[in-house]
């Protein structure tokens, strides 16, 4: 064996400790994988005499994450602090100290990947980051690798674990938005301010990750549309039963064209859709290749052990690179002219709920706006009488523009008393 | 741009005429991701006279394989007629002329993988195999490197799409076997003899490679103990569907303390299981992981189209390392101690459907059978009277060796007519 491949680790939470232990406690087994001994030599936290849940050796911890990521005994910076800064200042100095870098920071990489790549590119350092998009999935490394000889289409994700346990409550045992989210945070699955998981920040950040890899063009946070799930009532939920529909917070990517477009929103799918029987806190990823046909990969896509586990194997990489003098695929994005999509245009069905007036010439009226946008109405069907009277509609296919100005239009209409629902169907044959 | 990389290809039936189009129709594509331009150089034939799905240039087609792998002027070779000979003569023949090698022949690795692994080894060059297990499924790459920083404990997959597709049209129609087999038939999914499929060959060599890689340890498919599905009747469908199963034909490695198992056995799987929903011709592969938890991977696992897709990955990847030096993963088999388990140990639950004499202390002398043989009773249902009482049971896990002698002791009680059916039951809490 050669001499030891030292890692300086930043951050020592769930995922750092997490981290720490596979490095630890399988140190035999990943010698033997990666060619070399990989020793964890340094790991920075803000405050060293925190409790943590791994046993690390004496002398490993500092609270000077800028010394270890100068320091000329580390050969591979791990970061698993997530946010933009310090994070940033830290990945680009040790890029310029010459450390390989693996990061699980999806939020750095969705904004400033541009910045953090292009570093890693000067020094001539590798930077992966499997991590940072469905935890213990691989997704990164066969979208960057398997599929380099096909043309990804579409990528269709479930990439928040917490707004999917969610759901997946609301679905099951008929509980209201405001409940389930209860019952998430008692059981640890959100943060201490849920918006990034409940507004789809979260999921938008992966998503501009995967668009950017799938297209080979660069796709960043903001360019993702968004739309969270706070709004989705017990009425859709059964609505969708009824019809043979989950409701998921999808993450959809395509492309067409060479226009990209991007964007996180719940939305009905058919029961027969493998993504309708994912369930709980796991992630899948839906891949559309020309040539591959669907691909789907599902897992764990958060939480401190499966994180790790991609966070070690693109450690193992980056120690089998150093030894073979090989470096790791790096930043993809050689589509520069890619452009994004005006959210307008992209097209959708939609189901629609409307609260009506219980009179003759309703459905007509309401037929008459649809037609008037050249969007046909799939199916209808009217439920109740009187105050409850309700129309309950699937449009084909049609842009999103469109669809806005027929849903200002219906709620303008003196039949219609208001649109109580509307919501996204994919999946389907037409979309 | 660089000079470009020459491609000489081994076969042009489906798969390999998918692969031609690919290289030729994707050409700008696939020069910006490998970083130099990738030439198809020569293509080797049995008859180059046969009309192709695919428009080669002139001067492309030879019936010389053996001048194509000794061409200096190619450096990917591309092998995609399967089979033991010519293939392995003319891999050796290629790695010893310093040519990288991708691969699709799946009996050859499963076989031969040593021996052809070892050649690439001692010359230096890539041999990548990604096509051969599960097709357009990205499974070889996230095993050997996204999860080389895990354990993985468990592979359980559906690696055969012409017997899903017959268990599915079985499980969705009423059908028999025999009928489900014409379909496939008819449909282009058997071969002339189609006993590789429908008697788990072809499964069990797919299995040997998944497992040599999940465990770092040489599987081959001899080592993989074999059952098909032509015993499969309309009654087990049935019945399996009355309790909430399907049936499917699982390939499953195991590793304890060690020890390996690997099998390719029909089973009941539970209709919550992710893989009991694999429709047709998918294939999906489950992944237990110690770490990343249970990863799911779903696809396309034949036909021309996704299996090009594959090998296109490998040839780029090849690409890729050409210009910087790098060289792919070799062989990861470094357990040289690790051994097969007898079949005989591996614990398993049984489905079992007796025919038995309608009187008083039937259920009293099967239930004294399996409690001699300390394995408990799950549940029990007796059903029909006279000639037509059945006893229906399944089993707490126990090992197939105690499960083979209450099958003996069974058949013969007395009061038990016959054994009608047994089958494993996998995918639930114990097992």
């Amino acid at each position: 064996m050669t001499t030891p491949i030292r890692v300086g680790l930043l951050g020592c939470g769930i995922v750092g400790a997490a981290t720490a232990r596979i490095l630890l406690e399988h140190a035999d087994e990943l010698a033997r994988r990666a060619g070399s001994p990989i020793e964890l030599t340094r790991v920075a936290v803000r405050d060293v005499t925190k409790p943590r849940a791994v046993a690390l050796p004496a002398g490993t911890l500092t609270t000077d994450a800028h010394a270890l990521v100068t320091d000329p005994a580390i050969d591979i910076v791990v970061e698993v602090i997530g946010g933009i800064e310090p994070a940033r200042a830290l990945l680009i100095a040790a890029a310029r100290n010459k450390k390989h870098i693996v990061t699980a920071n999806k939020e750095l990489l969705a904004t400033l990947g541009k910045e953090v790549l292009g570093a890693a590119e000067t020094a001539g350092v590798d930077l992966l980051f499997e991590a940072s998009v469905a935890g213990g999935i691989p997704i990164i490394r066969p979208m960057k690798e398997s599929l380099a000889g096909d043309r990804v289409q579409r990528v269709l994700g479930i990439v928040n674990g917490t707004t999917n346990y969610i759901l997946t409550r609301m679905s099951e045992t008929g509980e209201t938005f405001a409940e389930a989210l209860g019952e998430a945070g008692a059981l640890g699955y959100t943060e201490l301010d849920p918006s990034a998981d409940v507004e789809g920040y979260d999921a938008a950040s992966k998503l501009a990750i995967l668009a950017s890899i799938a297209f080979n063009a660069r796709v960043v946070a903001g360019d993702v549309q968004r739309e969270g799930i706070t709004q989705i009532s017990v009425t859709d939920m059964q609505a969708a039963h009824e019809l043979g529909y989950e409701i998921k917070l999808l993450a959809v990517a395509e492309q067409e064209g060479g226009r990209i477009s991007a964007r996180v929103h719940p939305a009905m799918v058919p029961k027969t859709h493998p993504l309708a029987s994912v369930r709980d806190v796991f992630n899948a990823v839906f891949v559309e290749g020309e040539h591959a046909g669907e691909l789907m990969f599902l897992g764990r896509g958060a939480g401190g052990d499966p994180t790790a586990s991609a966070v070690v194997g693109d450690i193992v990489e980056v120690a089998r690179n150093m030894l073979t003098g090989a470096r790791s695929v790096g930043c993809t994005c050689y589509h520069s002219d890619a452009s994004i999509r005006p959210p307008g245009e992209v097209r959708m069905r939609y189901y629609v709920v409307l609260s009506v007036l219980d009179q003759p010439g309703v459905l007509a009226a309401v037929a008459g706006v649809f037609a008037r946008h050249t969007i046909s109405i799939s199916s209808v069907r009217q439920e109740g009488f009187g105050d409850e009277a309700t129309l309950l509609l699937i449009t084909h296919s049609g842009s999103e523009g469109r669809h806005a100005e027929i849903f200002c239009e219906l709620e303008a209409l003196p039949s219609v008393k208001a649109v109580t629902s509307k919501m996204r169907v994919i999946g389907t044959a037409e979309g």
